[in-house]
């Protein structure tokens, strides 16, 4: 298997009711990506693009074609990947997959997402698809009440109250701040935290991520092709690995057990591919959709003891200068989580830190990153590495 | 690289009205597979799944998470290809590179849709999102109208009448008869085409394909593995070529100029990857979604000069007897179309007869078979050689 290399990275702002058009928002953030790799258009084989909703709330399929078209990536191969919330990820683990098993040198992969065009009921109801029909249409259930059901019977297992929760999107809006793609940049408190809407007993407005558009892309290079180009100022930054998981869709493992396996197996398949363990990542790019996924998330890729990832967020561990930040540009909760970008906006946000180019936020010798990306209630989970070479 | 083999193939029977849901019809594909295979599914690694329109006619997303627990896939890697039509043929592919690369021994593929349970203008509209908005929606297209005025080009350009065209769908139903799976079992002479309802000046309902629901899937193993395997008494099937490219979503290409760019360049591609050209193939499942397009497809895989397919109807040439038999269990005039399953139907067929077990319908003689599945108006194209080892 070849070294893969991510040798570009582009992204549109996260934004609200200012996107034209999912197709847009895409073509802009591989444009972006191309140019950052210093490229030409015709120099990429292929484009794997991860969207989620565009074919229920814009009417447009065959988003990969339409998207290469526009960039001038004329004849490509191009495919468009859904793993709901994690689509952008398992966009990114086939182009992967594709430099890897030495497939194509160069391709491009993206993550789009528009939902801020539509009603916000709409938008939640196309969202509401991530789950098995059975359970979030016949029940009414959606992923706000099966979030706070979550949350409720965590915070209930383990003793806890909402504020335990409140460091974790403090941290991310702390992050966001400086971060000028961030959609919410304004400080949060716990006092703000608290004073938050209640969206569903327990879960309030500040535990949960906006509804927005953006588009994330990075360009992914063999090891052979990134070592020939000339060198630059910043370090080479590798796919150390990639690995992707399943689990139910009926959100029981995740609800009841309060376990997230997919992540679990994801995480455990990543460290043995890299032979690492959590103890040899330097920042975590986590899925922090919910305040309490970001509990799981933790726990799950080994970070935390089950009931225990609120310690790092009670002592600071995961702030920028703590021992394992997280959500360092803002994560879902400050920057947003426009569904299928966020799995590419993680990775691009990581390569940035890797490079040394993360500005304010820079997290000091930043050598590894590791990157979570979760689909509905945990059904599939998908974990890359990256290491700064 | 390595080998990849199909060792086990699955279908469920085209059908309408029947179906109750698309995830129910991918776990039978699934599960046929895995026992044609005889294998547990805790053999498996993998689940790549083609599906176009479950997430706008079902609102269920992250299907293959859904497909692979139900079939006890249980935590395997799991993710949904959408490329129009040619879905199920994107998820081949990219099934093709989880194996070829080394990524996976053993993964299934599968393809599916579940269009006839809506009424059938939505089934139209939605499947109306593969073509760019601009295009099918502002000014009311759709796939019945642009392929009507492709045919009128088609015939317009090179002095033809629809007759001409007719031997396509009549060759599809000859087939179809003796395929159990078909949907449509009635022969169709040229009287009947002719007779056959105008949808849209010139396209008669006997040129297009008809909505319905089904799904089918393929287990690849790696060549090691399959080697391995205790010998059966029948060949093994080898996935000689694997190429995907992609073109406009806006027709231009296909209805002004009557090529399918996207289609040379899939088909050059394969034929450069195995070594073959035209002149190899024993069979070919062409995308007939449309008697045109089964047309240009013939066109551009380089088994007629542009114009010229007509003849290959006129003198035989696609019969079973012929010297390059097409559609050979109905293709998807006859068999029918349910659009992400078409690219797995045509590969659990071609392998069927490469196998020697395609009954009444087997084609002599067949060592090597070409599928090509095609999106949208040629915005995807995916080609496919297998060969009998």
């Amino acid at each position: 298997m070849r070294d893969v290399h991510v040798i570009g990275t582009g992204q549109t702002p996260v934004t609200q009711g200012k996107a034209p058009s999912a197709s847009h928002l895409s073509s802009q953030a591989v444009t972006y990506a191309i140019e950052d790799a210093d490229l030409d258009p015709r120099d990429v084989s292929a484009l794997y693009l991860g969207n989620m909703t565009a074919g229920i709330l814009e009417r447009q399929q065959q988003l990969a074609s339409l998207c290469a078209h526009a960039c001038g990536l004329t004849g490509v191969e191009a495919f468009t990947l859904e793993a709901s919330c994690a689509s952008g990820a398992a966009a990114l683990r086939t182009g992967f997959m594709a430099v890897a098993g030495g497939f194509y040198d160069i391709v491009a992969v993206c993550g789009v997402e528009r939902l801020s065009h539509t009603a916000r009921e709409d938008a939640a109801r196309a969202l509401s698809s991530a789950a098995a029909r059975d359970e979030a249409g016949r029940n009414g259930q959606t992923f706000l009440t099966l979030n706070a059901t979550l949350m409720r019977h965590y915070l209930l297992a383990y003793d806890l109250s909402p504020e335990d929760l409140a460091p974790f999107a403090m941290t991310a809006h702390e992050n966001g701040l400086n971060n000028p793609d961030a959609l919410l940049r304004k400080p949060l408190d716990m006092d703000a935290y608290l004073a938050s809407r209640m969206l569903v007993d327990p879960l309030r407005l500040m535990d949960a991520p906006p509804i927005c558009d953006g588009a994330a892309a990075v360009i992914l290079a063999s090891g052979r092709v990134a070592r020939a180009r000339p060198a630059r100022a910043r370090p080479r930054v590798l796919i150390r690995a990639s690995a992707a998981a399943s689990d139910s869709l009926t959100a029981r493992n995740c609800v009841s057990e309060l376990r997230l396996p997919a992540a679990e197996q994801s995480s455990r398949r990543a460290y043995r591919q890299a032979g690492m363990g959590p103890e040899d990542i330097d920042l975590f790019e986590a899925h922090d959709a919910f305040t309490v996924i970001t509990a799981l998330s933790l726990e799950s890729s080994g970070f935390a003891e089950r009931g225990e990832a609120v310690r790092l967020g009670r002592d600071g561990a995961i702030t920028r200068d703590g021992r394992l930040p997280i959500s360092t540009m803002g994560g879902l909760k400050s920057r947003g989580h426009p569904v299928g970008a966020t799995g590419l906006y993680q990775v691009t946000e990581a390569v940035r830190q890797l490079q040394g180019t993360a500005g304010v936020n820079q997290v000091r010798d930043a050598r590894v990153a590791m990157t979570q990306n979760i689909g509905g209630m945990g059904a599939t989970a998908i974990t890359h590495l990256l290491e700064a070479a």
